[in-house]
């Protein structure tokens, strides 16, 4: 018997009960005020998963050997935040019920924000690392409150001081930038001071949540605001390798934006990180 | 003495006071559900408008001879669609408070509503000439009645039946068809019965709306959505000449995409065609 | 429950069983000898179908009113062309065994040959429509007999004289329009005689054959050998509406090189062809 | 034994000796104010023509009946107008008192300059056909009187009142136009009067030059100044096929950016309009 | 009241009497041997400079705190090199004459020479520090003394011996490296030597022109002549971090071709590059 | 006399004849799986190879000091694999058996196998240097044992254990690096180990082939299958420097995907690494 043409990213092979990580696509750029395009990154990565092997020759773990469901992309209404982030907020509720950890594929930045609602009804004591090139730390911008620009700030309304720690951060508001001293643990251009932030977190649940754009745009020019200055693959593959020992409960990537990839080696990018990120916690 | 560096469409030298057209550019494109890009067409078409001459021989007549201000983009917040829609109400409300034609360079075909509101609190009677690829005539897109694809409709909610003239139309849903029907005057795939509606429309007040995808894709493929099966350039171009003979009170041109436009020649059709529309109505 | 992400042409939604089509994708390029990338045209014509509506205006009609099943991409070995060949046989063979109308995506024309050997093991007296910028008559290309280049006369090969109608073919060699006078009913440049040619074909099966360079390439820029002088895309929508008159057993559309349609504009034209081909022959 | 890569249009296998016309490339673009890259324009299309087919079907011909020589690409020095200008010359009037065509692809159109100063010598009552979007006749620009903008206005200073005749014009200034009155034939937006042009050079000989951006744009977007309202292939075929049944002593195709063809297709059109042109005057 | 559209590089606000520093564009490329485009530079960032923000981590200052008036670009005839020259050395000259300090965006490297005629003459004992991956250093470039291939030739033509401090060279003729030897201070592949120089500059006025090809083509792919194996980001920033302790009475930064930018990514690290050097040295 | 247009690589001008070095390409990439493109690489690296310099300041010499024959491209038949292979087999043959070192271009790595079997006709005692991003170990691929996927196992199959030794790998099946654990010398990441592998090979006859996908996608994006975590330019140049003071017998570059390198970076790189090892073994 013929099925209808199924389409996953690479070696997401199990079906939604037996997975451990449920992988979804939240197409959405709305708010993103300078270059749009993240909307079709998830879709992209499916379709250019298959220029990668299922093996890590870093992990040396191949993705036969992890349980992960992809459930394609959640259907977003674009102009209306609130409603986007509500539909983000009930599916990964939904996995997480299931007792399953949400994989998001964004989109601009703010839809984290949807997932950490989700799962911070399940985990109060939640703490979060956050890797990117920028604060996201605006109180709003140009008056509103949801906003790519503004999503760390919303998740720190959500869980309070010093339980949120950044790292790669290399543009942003002076505001920013002090508001950050008092409120959150922000580290400037590199990974210095992970150790520490994952000792911290140790006995905690902990969201994760890489805003691609903390690679350098040599590596990744394929994003809407490229910040020269940022980290190399290995850096961050290293990074990722640590902070998957802890307790992750939710995790997203953001921010490849393909209409900028016209080589396609941002996406290659892109889906090599996802396929680690999901080995190492899977 | 050095002034700041002044950056207009070409030819549009003349300051606010002495004005006949205001010239702005809404750079908004939130609620596009497909490909966005389109809020970078002002800022483009006001660079690469020195390709063009300033002399049409089409209408023998030159910038030179009218006067047009350009004052630059509004600044819209991206992903709250009322608020971007109120600045640009504003902002044409304004202009024709003044006594002068707002013109106004999309962004996503959804900003005309913002005009449309303005320009209808003054003229009552208003009649609606429509230049487009889609009908734009659902009641709602996924929930959302401020859409790319319900602009039209919401533009009905404020005149009522048979007051909006509809040309070019070559996609949409069987339903939207239907609707037209009773309640626009939709002429399919091309300009048949342009002459008809001007005549209809010669006693009232015309906004007049262009979204630049009617074209077909061969001659204007950087935009959103293309639609094969369109109009040439040189139909459009009588089809403005036509149009502009009428007691035109507000106008826009839209649905340019840059981002797709790797050749740049979208962006100088796009140019041309706002150049003989200021031209031809000015 | 949560399924699998499945990814189909637009409006392709029904089971194998129901459908009265069955579509699949023939990823192969290995014999293009310029420039490839026709490999890709499946899926992304899949993905883009999006930006379509599922009505035709031109032909009122709706996919919801016909039942079509996407099977997803065959999985061909690159550099092993009778085997890719044998493998896309099979396929259409199968979907003709069940009294369904295979529709293939190409990949390169070569891939014509695979469905076409299939057909004819059921349907004799079968004739062939092709619509092409190319001959494709040479007895062989640097040697080989299975190449791009070749596949009508490979068609011959198999159907004999007379029973090949080609139309807006405006490249080849001297020698190939001289053969085709003695062998194929070749018509160059555009669709002039269709109408004989469907008289003709009335009372055989038919397999339709649409390459889709035979548009002039200012519509269909994305393609790997553009050749000037080609039909438009109304005239190429009017002659499938006559050719789908007739008992079509088989079908295809060849020749969208994604890699080199950066506007999306070619795949958006591939796409709305597949529908209307869809439409009116479902 | 084995010669150096040898690299020539397509079909272009004369020897110098034996030659009727003697291809060669001006790779020239220092005085284009708008969009560069013209430059690149014999190099790729030499390399892209390969494409092509030798053999022409609308003139039932083949460039193996005819002897054209390609001597590849001047090397002339950019930002030193007058001396590249006089290098184009020198090469052209070897070529001429060779008794060969000399066929230049430009670069921009001023290179037209340098050949016509050769041909001019040995032609005194010399005709110039002159395909194009725009004027070229402004007496200066910015101060600089040799520029693409005043190419043709300078073959007048050679030649004189009424024997300059231009076709497909729609750009340009107003004084142009008006000054294009008295002293050349100039036939705006196509080909209309071109058979009357045709009688009236008869007897001279004829330079005949083709800006290539005469074509639309959306046949030809890969050039440094698009402008929309343009011919089509056939009409620009149609109309080289009757210029070439003139003493042709000269010609020239210029303005091809290849960097703004993505595509490639303005890049295959150039080359079938060139391999159309050497067949017809070959 | 509503103003012209102002465009001008990110916070680059005040007016031009109350500014230390005036920028402004040299959009000229004529000379460009190889790969054209850089015209569009200053255009290009100015549009893009607002995916930055205004203040620089990395000095912990923003924009807001130091006055820089844009002056928007000269309008430079393409074709007549030395007139561009002169009308560059015209602006530098008022500018250094209102003691100011002038920055200029090229354009190709030779516009070097125009500011640095105008401040030479102010500074006569000045100095060069020079940033690039070319030596610049040929006599001539196919008999032609003004071209980008002898920028730094010329400028030695001015200030002689021992004067000018090249880093990060890696490509030129043998004889460029040997004359340096002699000649200049060239650094090969990095800034090695720099404290040095700087020391040696200190009681100087300072030239510093950067030729933005000193990074590496991972970082900066978008210009005309990329040559790998040179500087990251980070060197680039740390080196004009120290030279800018120097009495800097002219700079520049060149050689951006967003032409072949299509990511972006490259025109963001210009501007962030610009940005630096402007809070650095405002 | 006026020579037909030679092109060659950059500096490559001696006679067949008198040359040490033969360099010729090889454009083929029918098995291909993933993205193709790689047989325009040898075309498109002669014509740009003329951006960079003949001198190199990293080696402190000349292409006028070593003498390179370029023969061009040979005419392989696409689609046929064993055929393509021959053809190749035969042109390194020749050139070996005039004692002259064949150099490579190729097309996709599978090529190399082509040459290596030429080449171990008359080195029995062959090695092999391998630098790549892939095992490239397959048995097969889909069934075929001629493949991108296989080349090294076919090299094997040729040569046996121990004698191949790989850098920089990291991408594979596990099964194939368990493979090379006991067939060859493979080295993940970096070159690591290269060392050593000198010392082995010291006194033996030496293949030298490198995929330049073996370079970080940052700096060379336009190749099929971008693999992040690559090496530098310095890194790979400074390891060729090393592997030329060996007895170098053949050698090839591979994997240049001009149709992905939109800014001309990578195919700059590929020419730089060819410029740099002809130097070094010439």
């Amino acid at each position: 018997m013929w099925n209808k043409n199924i389409e996953t990213f690479i070696g997401c092979d199990a079906e939604y009960e037996e997975a451990d990580i449920v992988l979804f696509g939240a197409p959405f750029d709305s708010t993103t005020s300078y270059r749009p395009g993240t909307r079709f990154a998830s879709k992209t990565m499916r379709s250019e998963s298959f220029g990668l092997e299922t093996y890590s020759p870093y992990q040396d773990k191949d993705m036969g050997e992890i349980k992960v469901f992809d459930g394609g992309d959640l259907e977003l209404t674009f102009g209306n935040t609130r409603k986007a982030l509500d539909d983000i907020k009930e599916a990964a509720g939904t996995i997480r019920k299931d007792h399953k950890i949400p994989c998001m594929i964004g989109g601009e930045h703010l839809v984290t924000l949807g997932a950490l609602e989700a799962v911070i009804e399940q985990y109060h004591k939640l703490r979060i690392i956050h890797f990117d090139a920028h604060t996201d730390l605006r109180e709003d911008y140009l008056g509103e409150k949801l906003s790519h620009a503004t999503v760390i700030r919303r998740a720190w309304d959500l869980i309070g001081d010093g339980k949120i720690h950044q790292f790669g951060i290399r543009s942003g508001e002076r505001d920013e930038f002090n508001w950050a001293k008092k409120h959150t643990n922000l580290h400037k251009f590199s990974f210095e001071g992970l150790e520490e932030a994952i000792k911290e977190c140790e006995n905690y649940p902990v969201y994760f949540t890489i805003d691609l754009d903390v690679l350098d745009p040599s590596v990744f020019p394929g994003t809407g605001t490229p910040e020269a200055g940022g980290v190399t693959f290995m850096e961050l593959l290293s990074a990722i390798l640590k902070v998957s020992k802890l307790n992750i409960v939710g995790m997203d990537v953001n921010e490849l934006s393909p209409v900028y990839d016209h080589s396609g080696a941002s996406t290659a990018v892109a889906c090599k990180i996802l396929r680690e990120l999901l080995l190492c916690v899977g």
